[in-house]
Parts: C-alpha cells; sequence; structure tokens
C-alpha cells in the first residue's frame, strides 16, 4: 500500500548490473574477511538494513553504519553468509540502482533486494533487504522437489495417502503432539498451518468456528475484502484469475475452507483453548482445549496466537448498559441488517466497521445514527488502489512482472522509518483527485484527518490498526444525511437510549459499539495469565510516537512475526498480504527450532508498554 | 504424451520471424481477396489444416491444397477472417519455421501454430493449426475484466453474493431451465461446467454420485493417476506447485470437490437421468431426473454425455455365471484388495485396471492369478514421463516456457494423420532403455505388443482407448510370478472356478472382470433410445483401421467435443488433458448457441459404425 522508491519508467542498463555486482562483491570480501568496519562502509550515511531472519533469526531493520556494525558484530561468524550475486539484471532510475540478489547462510538460502545511492563518489547502499527462503536440507517439496505421490513398485506394507491421513488425523493430539499448535484458523493461521506443514513440521491449528472461514462467514452479510484480490492471495494457491477485485465475505469463507482441505493444513474446527501454561523444565506448553465439547489436553512445544490482530473486542464500560433494553453488541457480534428493519440504530464509531454497518443498515431501511467520537481518516477504494497499491499489487504490475512475491518483498524493503515519506504524496494526491468529496463530507460535519503527519491509512494501519475507513459507497451516506451523523462522546445508556455528554439524547432499539479493539496481548491474558501477557508486552504498532502508537522508536512491528519476551510464544497475524508474506519468516523461524538448528536472535525486542 | 516436431535446441532468429511474417502477409490477402486457390498455394502438398472451431464450427482436420480449398470455399465468406500476426518471434531449426500468431474472425479471437517447411524453394505451411478462443462480445470475465466483487456505492435493492448463489440454487430446475445439462460430474462434467460458469451459459452439471471426487474415491484404494500432474491441470486453477506427480485418487477426488465449489460450478450430486428425449419441434430435450431419489423434469436446449469416455462397462456373456457361488464384478466396481486378504482372485483381462488390481490385491496377501486373453502393451511410468511426456508436460518445459496452455496447442498441432511417425521412434527409445523389463515380461510367458504399427501407447489411447498399462510396478509382479499369469480365454464359471477354454481350471473365491468398456454411445442407447444411439454412431477413435478402431479414416477423435448427427447432444470426456483443453472448444460452441451467433458446421461426422 505504497508508492515505491522505483519509479516505472526504470531502465535496464549493462552499467547497473555491474555497479550493483561490484557492490555485492565489495560486501562479500568484507564479510568472509569478518572486516565489520569495511562491511559498514559500503553503507550510505542514511541507510537501513532490513533483516528478515536471515541473519538475525529476527524481523529486523539497523540504521546507518552503526546499526550495520552493530548487526554484524553480533551475527556475523555464526551467519557465515557467501555467495551474493544478482538474481536478474539490476536497474538504474534517478540515480538509484536497485536489484534483486541472493545469497548463502550457514544454514540456509536468502534472497534480497538493494538500493545504491551515490555518495562522496561511491555507489553505497540507501536499503538493503535480507530475506531467508528456505533452509538447506530442508527444502520445500515444490516443483521439481514435489511429492511423488504413486508409490511404484509392488508393496505389502503399502499405505494410501488417505490412510496416511486418517492414522495421521486419529493420533494428533492423542498419541503424537503438535510442535506447534496455533490458536485461531483465520487467513493468519491457516496460510501458517500450510507453510508449516510444507516445512514437515507437526501442527495443529485450532478454531473456535465449525468451519474454516466462518471466520469471515459470520460477519456482517454485506463485507466484502477491502484490498484487491492481487494484495490478497494466500501461500502456495493462488486466487484463479476470475476472482473477483475484492471478495465477498463468503466467497473467502469457501475459499479458506478449500485451501484448508487442500493444503492439507491439520485444523480443528470447532475447538476453544481454554488455558495455557509453559514449563521451563520441560520445555512444554500445556493447553486445555475443548475439542467439540470434549476436554483434551495438548502439549505442544510451540504456541502461536493467530486470534486476530485486532485483538479483543474493546467494549467502553458505559453507564446504563445493564437498563438499556434494547439489544446492544460490539461491531464483532454484528448479525447484519435484517433483523433491525425499521428499528432505530445508533452505531458508536466511525471507522471501518462503523462505516460498513450503517451502509448495510441504511439499505435495509433502517433509521440509523453514527456517533462520532474522533477523527476518522477516509479514502475511496478506487483512489487507493489505484494511486496507493497500483505499482505493486495490481493487473498492471502483474503484467509488469511484478508478481505477488516480488511485490511483498519490495514492499518489505521500504524501512518503516521512512515509509511516510513515500506515503505522504500518495494521500496528497488522493486528497487533490476526490477533492468534492472530502469538501462534501466535511460539509456534512464530518471530522476527517489525513493521520497525525498526513500519511494516510497504510501508516495508521501499521502504528495502530484503527482510525480509517476505506469508502466503498457508505461515506456519502453519511454526507448526504441519509445516515444521521452526531459528533460527541458517550455519557450513558438509558432503556431506550443513547445520551451524549452534550445531553443529546439519540432514541435506540439497538446500540452497535464500533468502538474497535485492544491489544493482541488481551488474548494471552485470558489464555496464560496478566503476568505474561505483560511481559510479553503491547503487540502491532511501530512506536512511532503517533495517536495510539507511543514512542519508543521500535523498528518493526511489535512482537509480530518473531521472537518474544514469552519463550516458545509467537503473535502472528495482519491481513491476507501480512498472513501470506510474514508466516514464510515464522515458520522458517520455527521450522528451525524443530529441527534443533543454533537461531540466536539479534536484538530481542524489548517491551515499553504493556497494552 | 508425443514427441514434437519442434526440437529442443530451437534458434530464435529475426529471418525465421520475417519469413514467418511474410507467409502470413501472404495468407491474409488471399483470404481478404477470397482468393482460394492462392491461399491453398500456399500449403505444400504434404500439408495439415487442423481447425479447432474457428473457421469450420467443427473439430476438423482437412489435408492438402484440395483439403484446404474445399474447407475454405466453404466456410471463408462467413468467417472473414483478419488481423494474423506473430504473436511472439518465430524460430526455426531444421529446415521448419515455427511461428504462434493470432488471427480474427467475425465473431471471435483466434490462436494458431504454423510449421512451415521449404518446397520447390518457397515456404509453404506443412501443418496449421487455427483455434477459437473467445467470441467477441463475450470474453470471460478474467484478470482486467475480472468481477469487481464488492459493488461501491450504496444500494437498497442490494443482494450478496451469497444471496444471489441461494437464489439461483433454488430456481434452477424449477423456474429456470439450464441451457446446457451435463450428464456425468468427473473431470470432463466438471471443466464443463466450469467453463460455461465462465462463459454466462446457464448450465448444470448432474452426477450419480454423493459428491463431487466420488467417481475417483470410490476406485480401488491404491489408484494414482498414470498422467503426471503437469498434464492434468483443469482450466482457471491450476494445482499447486507442491502437488504430487502422480496424485493419489482421494486427493484427486477432494481437488474436484475443492473446485466445484471455488469455480461456482451448478452442481447436483446424487442425481441421475432416467430418461431423455428431444423435440424438434420446441427445440428442447425433456430429461427425467431423480435427485436425491426426488423425480424431477428438466428441458435443456443442449445436453452433453459427460459419463466417461470409457463408456459402460463391457461384461462377456461367460456362461456360469449364474452358478459361480463367488463374489463376480466388473473392474469398474471393484472395492479394492482388503475384504479378499487370504482369497483365490481371478483377474480376467490384463490392461490397465487388471495390472493395478492384481497389485494391490498381491499387496494384501491374496492368491491371484491374472488371465491375458490378448496381448498387451506396457510403458514404464518413468520412461513414459522422461522420453514420452517431457518436452510438453514436465518440470523441464514450465521452466522452458511451455506452459500448460501451450504445451495443449503444440500437440493439438500435430495431425492425427502423422501423430504416429512422431510416437515410433519415442516407443523404440522405450523398448531400448527398458529392454531387460520386456525380456522379463516375455520370459514369463507375457503377451506384450508395442501397437499394430509400434505407435505404443497414446495411439493405442486415441484409436481404442484400451490395450494397455502403464507400468507403476504390477507388472513385475507378473514377470517374477508373485502374480500368477494364464492366458487363454475364458469358457465358463462353475461353482467355485474358472473354466478357459483348453479346460484349464483356476480355482476362484473372486472373479474381477477388466474386461474394458463399450463405445459411449452405449449410455445413450439406455438414456435415450437404440436408434439414437445409431446415428449417433461410435464414439472415440480415429478410423485408423488398427485393432479395434476400424476404418475408413475420420480425421479427428469420433464424434467427441463436436457436433453430431443428433441435434443438440454433445459427447465430452476423455482424460484430464482432454478434459481441460478441449471443454474449451465445447463451451465456446455451446456459447456461440446460447447466444444466437450464427454456427455453420463444416464437415459433419459420418457414421460408419454403430458401436
Amino acid at each position: 500500500m505504497t508508492q515505491t522508491l522505483d519509479a516505472p519508467e526504470t531502465t535496464e542498463t549493462p552499467d547497473a548490473s555491474a555497479v550493483a555486482t561490484a557492490w555485492l562483491d565489495d560486501l562479500e570480501a568484507a564479510l568472509s574477511a569478518r572486516d565489520v568496519p569495511a562491511a559498514a562502509r559500503l553503507f550510505a550515511s542514511e541507510s537501513y538494513w532490513r533483516d528478515l531472519v536471515s541473519f538475525s533469526w529476527n524481523i529486523t531493520t539497523v540504521e546507518g553504519r552503526e546499526g550495520v556494525e552493530h548487526l554484524l558484530e553480533q551475527t556475523l561468524a555464526g551467519t557465515d553468509p557467501s555467495g551474493f550475486a544478482l538474481d536478474e539484471p539490476a536497474d538504474e532510475a534517478d540515480g538509484v540502482v536497485t536489484a534483486w540478489f541472493v545469497f548463502e547462510t550457514a544454514v540456509g538460502r536468502g534472497r534480497g533486494l538493494l538500493r545504491l545511492v551515490e555518495e562522496d563518489g561511491e555507489r553505497r547502499a540507501f536499503t538493503f533487504l535480507t530475506t531467508l527462503y528456505e533452509l538447506k536440507g530442508h527444502e520445500e517439496p515444490r516443483n521439481e522437489h514435489r511429492p511423488r505421490g504413486a508409490e511404484h513398485g509392488a508393496d505389502k506394507s503399502r499405505q494410501t495417502w488417505l490412510e496416511r491421513r486418517q492414522e495421521e488425523a486419529e493420533s494428533l493430539g492423542s498419541t503424537t503432539q503438535p510442535y506447534v499448535l496455533v490458536i485461531g484458523g483465520g487467513q493468519g493461521g491457516i496460510a501458517l498451518g500450510a507453510r508449516l506443514r510444507q516445512l514437515g513440521v507437526p501442527s495443529l491449528v485450532i478454531d473456535k468456528h465449525p468451519r474454516p472461514g466462518d471466520q469471515w462467514r459470520n460477519r456482517y452479510k454485506s463485507l466484502c475484502l477491502h484490498d484487491p484480490v492481487w494484495y490478497d492471495h494466500l501461500p502456495y494457491l493462488k486466487f484463479p484469475d476470475n476472482w473477483p477485485v475484492f471478495a465477498p465475505k463468503d466467497k473467502i469463507g469457501d475459499w479458506l475452507e478449500s485451501y484448508t482441505k487442500i493444503m492439507e493444513v491439520p485444523y480443528w474446527s470447532s475447538t476453544t483453548a481454554t488455558s495455557a501454561s509453559y514449563s521451563e523444565e520441560t520445555g512444554e506448553w500445556t493447553v486445555e482445549v475443548e475439542r467439540e465439547g470434549r476436554p483434551l489436553t495438548l502439549r505442544p512445544t510451540q504456541v502461536v496466537f493467530a486470534t486476530g490482530m485486532s485483538g479483543k473486542p474493546n467494549i467502553p464500560d458505559v453507564p446504563g448498559t445493564d437498563v438499556f433494553e434494547g439489544d446492544l453488541h460490539h461491531s464483532s457480534a454484528h448479525p447484519g441488517p435484517d433483523a433491525y428493519r425499521g428499528k432505530k440504530v445508533v452505531v458508536i464509531g466511525s471507522n471501518n466497521s462503523a462505516f460498513d454497518i450503517c451502509g448495510a443498515l441504511w439499505e435495509n431501511d433502517v433509521d440509523v445514527t453514527m456517533v462520532q467520537r474522533s477523527s476518522t481518516h477516509i479514502v475511496k477504494s478506487d483512489s487507493l488502489m489505484e494511486i496507493g497499491l497500483g505499482d505493486l499489487y495490481s493487473e498492471r504490475a502483474v503484467k509488469a512482472g511484478v508478481t505477488t512475491e516480488k511485490a511483498d518483498l519490495i514492499f518489505a524493503s521500504l524501512p518503516y522509518r521512512i515509509l511516510h515519506t513515500f506515503q505522504i504524496p500518495a494521500y496528497e494526491a488522493m486528497a487533490e483527485k476526490d477533492k468534492d468529496f472530502y469538501e462534501r463530507l466535511e460539509a456534512a460535519g464530518f471530522d476527517h484527518d489525513w493521520g497525525d503527519d498526513g500519511s494516510g491509512l497504510f501508516m495508521k494501519y501499521l502504528r495502530r490498526g484503527s482510525g480509517y475507513y476505506i469508502d466503498v459507497g457508505a461515506a456519502d451516506l453519511v454526507a448526504n444525511g441519509d445516515v444521521k451523523l452526531v459528533k460527541g462522546q458517550i455519557d450513558h445508556l438509558t432503556r431506550d437510549a443513547v445520551v451524549l455528554a452534550d445531553g443529546t439524547e439519540l432514541p435506540a432499539d439497538v446500540v452497535v459499539m464500533a468502538t474497535g479493539y485492544g491489544s493482541m496481548n488481551g488474548w494471552v491474558a485470558d489464555l496464560i495469565d496478566q503476568e505474561t501477557a505483560d511481559r510479553l508486552g503491547k503487540v502491532w504498532g511501530l512506536g512511532s510516537d503517533t495517536t495510539k502508537d507511543p514512542g519508543p522508536w521500535e523498528g518493526e512491528q511489535r512482537n509480530m512475526w518473531k521472537p518474544t519476551q514469552i519463550d516458545n510464544l509467537w503473535m502472528h497475524g495482519g491481513n491476507l498480504h501480512q498472513s501470506r508474506h510474514y508466516s514464510l519468516y515464522l515458520a522458517l523461524q520455527l521450522k528451525a527450532r524443530f529441527e534443533g538448528i543454533d537461531t540466536p536472535v539479534y536484538g530481542l525486542q524489548e517491551v515499553h508498554h504493556t497494552s
């Protein structure tokens, strides 16, 4: 969701490749000689090295030559990197050489993306992305390594695929234990489950719903994905090319269910984890679960929370909820408009869920009022697609050779520290393009913002995971008054109304609390205990010191997809893009531990906030 | 399953492209001028023009200049072809210029493959493949034309995807009628159903089994596909790259079930057609079906039989089946070996099913005897993969840019008339490679052949659909005597034995009739009547005048995927490759009729054999 550093009119020149190759050769020479200062001198004074698991066994970004030195001092000997080479011809545009490269470490193979700028007459790295994609000796069984399937020859102990699958299903959780237990089987848990399956890590994904995909099916009926199809592929199996741009929720639900089956993800539906505790002594978790109502104890080595990056529903403590006689629920439990035709509904909140719910209610002849408590950022879906995503995730990008996998790496190569500077112009362009729209919103009294620094939607998503609406039509209902807009804070509820701090009384048969979600470590408090949740700390956000994302600067998303202060506990999730891309690095970290590969973590996350 | 005319060491030269472009320009000039003799002169004295629906509204091959003239005289004005142009640079190798091209007709867009040879100092067409891939104004909603999914804006009459799907499911067959009824929901019916769905042709696929994929699940438990994954993709959604080379039957079953759902194929399980009749007057079929036991009348305009290219099980009329006290069944009803441990089983037949069943029985400690009634052709699966398919359908081919879609067209471009000449060397190579194997088979008394003209397995498949085994291991069991081999004809059954014509008595608890299948028009006789089946004539085969494929030469597979002597009745099926590739041409023929586009058929199939 960003403009990229790569202008579309890049040209491929032999020079760019020679420049990039020379730089990679210099890097390799310095690294081979274990000459950390020489390696650091190859980086520009402003520079960012982002590593996904290949050097750091972490997800981390270091800054400047000092950062490079710090990273290398601690990781170089163990990593033993080598074989840096271009993966395809390099590009040069606007004085920046961009190069895709591959490399090896002692235990794995990696690929990366390098951007060189000129500084003091030399070509130096401005951004340097290194990522691990496979572990040596543990390559995924794909393409030429795919399984054979049929076992040719005659064998009296032959077991068929179905028999093996059945035996595995019967033994899992009774005579065999998963090495990894993934709690939560939405897109995040499923994508990770598929990767772990491919890597041969014994795993189990559990989810409370009756079927994979119910996480989507159970939401309000008009819901469609807000991100377009090119951004949403899962690993291994892409949506077919007739897939809708914005898939309806039931279609995504069906896809997830089919995907789980096709990828042979070990998945228990109708299963809830009720408690978990970790034994330092045995290095094992004890997780109590209820599977279709039957209690059962699991003893995984690793536990992954994939319970939704939005965390637990945040329901404000409003006086009078006990006297309110209507229907009161959080947006996550909203059943859709069908039952409310002709009624009065007050929706508290003005972000994505609030707008989607208001829109669907209005379409069903409900008298609906939105209560805006604080300012919200809105972008029109079409503008976001065109200006925000088009270079990386679109039919145009695919045609230009930017596959989803490539787009993910390009996107990953943009340092979080300066990401907002690339975002701001995109949102300025949207503000200009949709000027009339924003004027109408403002005229209707809507309190609109562009983020603390004008960097728009995607930075809000990364920083706080809230505070915006991708407009698919409901904003116009607010602008034209079809959905009534009221601004203010909730004071209390009466028997049949919402009362605001200024005394305004809003009659209500139904109140929908579209009041957002807490930090994901709330799930940890529930399942393990508050002490563990506090030690884990806040999940999500960058430490940008903007609204709802307090500093200090963290460099990466807090606690996501990487080692945490809690041994053998991991957090996974995010949108479909993140579930796809970061599940790879989480899966490789888990695989390495499963195989007993040494995984010294560089720069383990510190905790600055507990929620 | 063939060597191709394209040697792998082709080189791309500007000359080849210039030569091909000049030829296409000459063709276009001749066709624009409606100068049929000039067009025919562009073809070599030995030449083959194969057209898939674009000129002929048929699947047809014409031979030599005379054939070209005949085709053009009847089709040129109506087709109004134009815009012949290279689709990518042409290749030249061994004096043959090979060129991919595109073109248009009055109603559609096509692509083709051209091979030019030198004759009398001129470049002339040796093979010329023309295929229709879409109808103008009816392009498939894919890629940039994919559906939007979310309907932005606010709309009080909004219907969700799920509501539309439910409404469609409820009305289909009651208040709305399918334009096309596809009888049989295996890979053929499903692939066609998916294409018709994409093309917006109201259709319904019915199948007797409880779930899509049961056609595979219900077969003997050790069954895996005999063709490799690259050959087996369905349209639109390819197998993921971790898919086994030879997929186990239950995994394919699950894939077909997921695919049906993902592609939104209208599919009724547990549904049997009990009778069908066509009214010339109304132009409608009346098809009586039982859906989950409930009788129902359907009134489609078109009926497609996709009941399996193998046709109805062929059970020889053996005296004594009434006195035999054991378990007697056709191979298509064989449940697998589990119930037969320790018993004596006699398998009549020595083709694919017979070998697979014997192998699985032996693995389960069954005393098993194979009765060979006539000679069989065997190739080892690995050799077939490597020598027979590797250039077109393999990881190697994919890496060389030969996508499945391209491979299908290359394969389709090889004229059936001379296909055996390309096949013979491949099978000679296999005979040499696996010499020891064939010697061992012979030493065990097995009666082996390479086809009437030594052209091997794939020609047997195209000509008669039988007479071979792709060895995945069971042949060795016969060679080493683990599976007992007896040669001869069945004379009769006793209470507990099979008696051969020479008096040999084979004690049997179980007799499996692996005795093959009849022509597909047997299904037509059952559902409609014998008179219609006879008018339709034999299905499958080329008229090669070889065993079980009587002449005269037909030029194409009899009655498959193209208009037949019976109005509005179509035959569809074959392996996964054929189900994928030919479903496109059948779907386009049906779509054109649905849209009322004129479809004058060139060279309607004549009937020379009734079964």
